[in-house]
């Protein structure tokens, strides 16, 4: 089996990482760059990892899609706050048969594009469980985890289970070293990721700390369980809206779980914390707005993910008016 | 009818506007001092008014309350958090008559204080609706408000009615040109009170913005709307555990109201805000942590509540951990 041709929309962290790896798989893999396209043009991509640097020397980066070939996927790797681009960038890659994958943080992303690209167009999306930062040009620092949940988005909202094309896309980031599984339920992996997002993007950025300053406060500890707790809730109630008595259950151990890990993780400044720090704007809707949005639809309660909205959309607004 | 004479506990804003206004009234008013206690002694008080400014070049002025005489009515008008130094500081001047007033800001203080005073001493509670800052040493900067509302304590949480005795309490601050309002139900007005202080005390230093600030944005404006209502609806459930059906009752207007009535103070930074510029230890237990308990008791949710005080306390903390 040929592996497929893949572009990198966004390539940070998370596009940089992930791209190298499917490239060092053997995928044809072209990159979007924008300030960093001349360092990799000349000097490619470097992945400074916990688990042993790598390097490309030699990459296919491009400054605009339009010198690029017809992909058979498009990763879509920016930060949601540019997704307003996506339309116009993808217009020169995409064949009748090209797939979209999202590797995008936050939920509804999926249901953005679909609601542009028609209804016949497969769209993917991978939930990156990893630790990484771009640290400087065509340089990304993973510092832990790395694996990926792929998942397959249905227009319904149903579980869409595992078709061969996601087979095919998994197997080529395996060949890369990445660790993936498959999940039938997109959504519910995107509400998984969210039990740990949501309180910790949020609060990192709120209270100024880093993953390990806020798990060594019992306050903040106590405040990121019963945020958790709350996506636990729309999660369960999301999904009895499509199979009612049934929902999207994610069981409760999963908070513990999730809290002892992050007391183990080296102490990790989150992305919305790195988008702030450095005066990007913060992707508040995707990671909170429209989690919101889908649990008010399901009527579930989640009055302190909105207090954080309320408070991460003031902190976003005042940023962009002392940038401007 | 002859004032009564009067223990000012505590000189700061509080304490010293309305010992000063007292005093001018015609009462006999003894001051505590610390760090001011030269000046004070030198010259006297000074409060900056809105009103009018108002100097008093003599003050009865004492760095201990072994120097005072016995007092009829005790004023507690020190922060909170220093609440376990009363006892001591009281010893010297409680005769078997003299009365508890508290003003100070927050919740179930009145309770604190009758758990060590035994069952017959009278408490009072004075809510001050006042915009007022120590600027230096002996000196008040009175902006906005100053009128004064004064209850009775009942320990079973009844509303205690108006006693001759707060009756008199009250003239004597109308002798001192304070705008006095005696209620018969002073948990109640605690209640009313915190209605405006829970939500912009709080967000003054989690936000890290005055009121103007506060109200000018559109989600943080929202944020204290809904953060009001919880307290209305604590207060209600709060008074159906004594009157079952009734309620305190605080009309939903209020929460228009003194959203409008912020809009248009001048900027201000709360108490709290203060607090945190200066280093102290944050009024959280007192603005937050009783309200909260006493919610619970009733069984009236108050999730946005609780995490403001998470967030408080963990501000509070990191701020006496870099401190010390």
């Amino acid at each position: 089996m040929t592996s497929r041709r893949y572009a990198i929309i966004g390539t940070g962290a998370v596009g940089g990482y992930y791209g190298t790896c499917l490239q060092r798989g053997g995928a044809e893999v072209h990159f979007l760059l924008h300030s960093d396209y001349d360092h990799v043009a000349q000097y490619g991509l470097v992945v400074e990892s916990v688990a042993g640097d790598f390097a490309l020397p030699q990459v296919q980066a491009h400054r605009s899609t339009a010198t690029m070939p017809t992909v058979d996927v498009v990763i879509a790797a920016l930060k949601t706050t540019h997704n307003g681009l996506l339309p116009e960038l993808l217009s020169p890659i995409l064949g009748p048969e090209t797939a979209i994958l999202t590797l995008q943080n936050g939920f509804g992303i999926e249901d953005e594009l679909a609601a542009w690209m028609g209804a016949d167009r497969a769209i993917f999306g991978g939930l990156c469980i990893i630790c990484a930062n771009k640290v400087g040009p065509g340089t990304v620092r993973h510092i832990d985890y790395g694996n990926l949940l792929l998942g397959q988005y249905r227009r319904d909202r149903q579980p869409a289970g595992i078709s061969p094309q996601l087979e095919a896309i998994g197997q080529d980031f395996r060949a890369g070293q990445v660790a993936v599984e498959l999940v039938s339920d997109l959504r519910l992996a995107r509400w998984r990721k969210l039990v740990w997002n949501i309180p910790f993007n949020g609060l990192s950025v709120v209270m100024n700390a880093t993953t390990t300053e806020m798990m060594a406060d019992p306050n903040i500890r106590q405040l990121a369980e019963q945020l958790m707790v709350e996506v636990l809730e729309a999660a369960q109630r999301d999904g009895e809206l499509i199979s009612p008595g049934q929902g999207r259950h994610l069981p409760k151990e999963i908070v513990a779980h999730m809290l002892a890990h992050t007391e183990q993780m080296a102490p990790y400044r989150t992305s919305m914390k790195i988008d702030f720090d450095e005066g990007r704007p913060l992707e508040v809707e995707a990671i909170y707005g429209n989690p919101i949005r889908a649990a008010q639809a399901a009527e579930a309660a989640v009055p302190k993910i909105e207090m954080l909205y309320h408070q991460l959309k003031a902190i976003d607004r005042r940023q962009s008016k002392s940038l401007s």
